[in-house]
């Protein structure tokens, strides 16, 4: 018996809930590309996006979804054949890796495993050894969404302060930007990147870059530029090179509404929401895992993410519970992927998110379980309760 | 500090969460009212107001709000000076019944109490007691959202046999139908109207009036009538006639989708998502009762509704928990009503609900009394849980 | 071949053109009835009627289209028997008396034409005639949407003073409100109400009635009212007494962008874009009708509204044309309706309409005439355009 | 004074009006990538492109604007020091080719002219010179928005036959597919693209390429490829891998409508509606002509495109003019760009564009032209109304 028809809701880390204000923004009239109001959206979403990535560095919109940011990156400050080194911690930044690697560099793996950080002394090691400097950037993601792990910018900055090592400290934050702190100069980042369709709120098909001094100077020798990445192009002074072509103006609008949204709720409390409501899946998971058939993916409690939890099931039928909350009960939560493909499920807490989603998610999956007779441990939506009521 | 940033429902008894898909049936330019496809649209309409209706009457659709539908209702089929019995059980067949009043009726109120239905054998004995058949109509409601009773309609149709009378049989089910089965014709029911903002998840400004052979043969004597309301009128051969005047348009467009949703689904599912929605919260309200300071306000438990359920909350913070659920959590529950009024609150369950959205709305209640200290029995929601997976 | 695959415009006298910002105002989610923003909402909505229909009197707003404000104007001002004049000039002065008579009322016609405006002078000689003023109420429309007049509304107003005449003057405005000046204090029109979906640029649903002190004291003695129309309720401190029930939201939320929009524009500019838009019509008319089988309705220049122009078509096929313009080039023009069906086009130019649609319009029009051989001077759009560009 | 408050057209040569309904269907959550109806809908997408292109080859679908494709074209079929033929007719085909001198080829222009089309005996000689087959592509636009030109691209085809020259056709009909014929198989092109925000009525933020066998073959020995751009990727198992990353959502919801619309109507249907608005338009512009003060830009009739018109205004004020029409009237014209920029207008008419939006438009033009005292001949808009008088 099907309980689903209402609101649903997209529990799974990316796209997100877009919210109804962002959908209504996109829903209107194209307008003039070579004047009029558009200009000034532009202008405040690239300023925005200082606010965002917290830099007075140089900000770029790309019509392209994350992987075109990880393009733009990497070929917008590399050379040919340089060393990138990857920092390991779960599946994506190993794919920026390989997207280097299709790009022409010389792509090196700093083993890691998924169920935790990157240990910032195994950097600092590597960076040692490296004391003719090859390395030319250092990839990572601060959180992975198919391990749900959080790595420790700032920590990772030290390592490479420590080892004296000039890399480019390159960061992907599109499974956490907006969802908890980044701090791009502060933390000596030279180059990161999100995506609009997680913390941002957004329909997917915009990418974000920014920039620091270091990536600008770098930029200037880079040979890997494509037209519709190039960061020079994009600063020219027409408007139409902001985007190398035609803005890609619907979804501006809902950006541009979504960052209104973030900044009137406050920057700081939208990472304070995002902190609860993950602490309080992690009290119903922890219940769960009470019984020995569920476990959190990432072993290391500081490293789970804000964003989202992967829960690893070893008993019962995954497929089924996923089926369950959402033909059943009106709720989408992910599926792992990769290496954990099949073995657990993915329940985001990221962007649009608010209390009663969350529990209702959180019940809609205990109920699952019951239902399906898959091991756990009860009272898992009475934890986060019983957290929540505490913390608020 | 507020996790309210999300998707937000509307947890009240009307107006309710109108689907998405409803939403977008409106946002479309107006068309032209003379011919072309607004006809059909009139055309199913009011066929499908039958099908939902269970009634081979006539059906009619005004640009008005439920309480437009009760003066239609009156209008067209009395006199004045006519006498009307009124069935209390709640506020709204009083209400009804003082609109009468205003028409210029003679309205009699058969008490009842907001804690139970309306009981078939007084309205038994008061008819008999009518020897002279001066009740010429006697109005009741389904589910009285104030109270959260629900009638039972075909006893009391028996109880009028009983007692040989020839009163029209009007039925109120603004509250209900869409939600739990009515059967105007194989229920004896004369009059039924409703309203749109409700189990019929549209916006409110349509409402909606059936009337079977008896209300017809009423309507050519009766001497209330009013052009808005006149059901002869609006069964002359124009369009516009049917909404005497230009047919409110984009509301039309609202409800033809949210009929095409509800069939979709099926009406028996759709009752009994209901069913089970309802008594999940039921099984959550009765823990969080076991404190003494938390009561259902119908006393008897074949007669709470499906629809809403009305919670008394005789210790506490009633203002504070609402204003917690919807500042906090994201999720608006009503206030009680009437003479309940601040002592208590409603949960609806009704229209485009799912389990998901329930049970986050159960959790934020039974999170917000914790927080408020409000006396309790812990465990509501795992009740719910465990009802519904043994249910679904 | 057809050339109508773009935007549609609905050149009819309403529904009309629904602004986007209109549209897209009333996608949201239902909000709570009895407390948050609807309330301001309601306040904005009431307090510029005031604006717009220029009175210091009381507004009311209904969940119903215009034909329910007729019954609103009658019923709460008069008693069963009354008398009341209705002053001839098209068909809608006479619907609305058509109403009165069915909700009890004595209903006298002051016969006119269909070509011009109601004579002043046959007014005052009528009421001159009533000495023992048994006309209780003098009920005219400023625009009628069949025949295309426009009644002066100031001038009439003098002749029922030259009469001595203490009858109320009730004014529909449903065609005119928003399209011209209508200034019902200073010209001493006693009740006026109007609906949503012409000037007001809304979809259809809604319909005001505004009250001068007059029709106030009237009321304290009314014996029509029904409980949905009555004032007295609707002055009631309770929220949902604004609408005797349920709040039509999302048609109140288009409601507010609406009169944003036209108090944005300021009520002058958009009397005077109404001004020259219709003087840009009838110049295109005049032209086509200088080969004789074209005229205009209405034969007095000063009476033709500046809100729908009605061309009588004396030669050719007349739906044919209308069917041109809307399968071939993607406008609906309006069928002249009641005495006139069959005989002319209807071209509204009221509400959310611009110069570019104005002119596409004529011309797709003088395009039809040419392609239908309807015979027709040619030069029309022409003709528009030179007004045009003079009066800009 | 203003007339613009009405429905406000875009006829700018991109983006272009979107159809309510496009809009209408963006209008909607996200939906999970993995499964469910987005998979069908990019299967659904895919194989139109090939209805659209003409092709049996292979289409890919971009989250970037037509830059992006330029790039994705260039990149996957070629290699670093390749040497591009650029045919230049305009603007556009430059601008390709110098998105190939960022990514590292040689590129070679044709010089052609503004004010027509390129000639296929100078490209067959050119080609003919080339006896060592160097030049590894030839690009060239169907359309160039800047100019207004067409190319006739079978003939080009036949051309470089002509010459015997293997060197891959790339043809860019980003402001032409969808307004006219174009034959990928049929006409030997190996490359094609285009963009969303033209002809295909969506909003901007997605490009699509086809390719044909040869171009697969020479995507294997390509080494400019980027990952975001990468076809071998992009043919992957993984749905996610059609996109490299997120799929568009929201975009592809929108053209999956527009693509339903197109087939509706019927690509033939599209195309002569196009020819007959585009040639109306033509013969307004001949009219105004007539004084010599307007010039068509392109010399060569046949050469004048089926979706922009440029128009070139020697005297008077054309900032004025667009202004004009902007402000006054409602609609938004172009200004002409490049080498032409500040001397003149361009009228699109591609897309989403019907016959009374084609008037209004040039009768706003020709209003703006007589109110700000431009030279010009009188009857332009007469002209196109006798025009299709005859012609539908």
């Amino acid at each position: 018996m099907s309980l689903r028809n209402g609101k649903e809701f997209l529990m799974i880390p990316g796209p997100t809930n877009v919210p109804d204000e962002v959908l209504r923004a996109m829903h209107r009239p194209a307008v003039d590309i070579y004047e009029g109001p558009l200009l000034e959206t532009t202008d405040f979403c690239i300023g925005s996006l200082r606010r965002l990535f917290r830099t007075e560095g140089k900000t770029y919109i790309y019509a392209a979804n994350g992987h075109g940011a990880w393009d733009a990156a990497l070929c917008n400050t590399l050379k040919r054949g340089d060393r990138i080194l990857v920092l390991e911690s779960g599946r994506f930044a190993l794919g920026w890796g390989e997207a280097g690697g299709i790009a022409g560099l010389n792509v090196e793996v700093l083993p890691g495993q998924w169920d935790k950080g990157v240990d910032p002394a195994r950097l600092e090691a590597r960076l040692k050894q490296d004391t003719a400097h090859e390395i030319a950037a250092i990839l990572v993601v601060q959180v992975d969404t198919a391990s749900g792990v959080w790595n420790d910018i700032a920590a990772l900055r030290k390592a490479i302060d420590a080892a004296g090592h000039p890399a480019l400290y390159m960061v992907d934050t599109i499974a956490s930007l907006g969802c908890m702190p980044f701090e791009m100069d502060a933390w000596g980042v030279d180059v990161a990147l999100t995506g609009s369709q997680k913390g941002l709120m957004c329909p997917p098909g915009l990418s974000f870059v920014a920039a620091g001094p270091k990536a600008d100077k770098a930029h200037e020798t880079a040979d890997l530029r494509t037209n519709y990445t190039d960061w020079t192009f994009r600063q020219g002074p027409e408007h139409y090179q902001k985007y190398c072509g035609t803005p890609p103006e619907h979804l501006l609008f809902a950006f541009r509404r979504a960052l209104e949204l973030l900044f009137e709720e406050g920057l700081e409390k939208v990472w304070h929401r995002h902190a609860l409501l993950a602490e309080a899946t992690r009290r119903a998971v922890a219940e769960w895992s009470r019984d020995g058939a569920i476990h959190f993916s990432i072993s290391e409690p500081h490293a789970r993410s804000n964003s989202v939890s992967v829960v690893r099931i070893d008993q019962g039928d995954v497929a089924a519970l996923r089926s369950f909350t959402k033909e059943v009960c009106g709720v989408t939560i992910g599926g792992t992927i990769g290496e954990l493909s099949g073995k657990g499920i993915r329940i985001a807490h990221m962007g649009h998110v608010n209390a009663v989603m969350l529990l209702g998610t959180l019940a809609a999956i205990e109920l699952g379980l019951t239902k399906l007779h898959i091991p756990h441990g009860r009272g898992g939506v009475q934890a986060a309760m019983d957290y929540l009521a505490e913390a608020v």
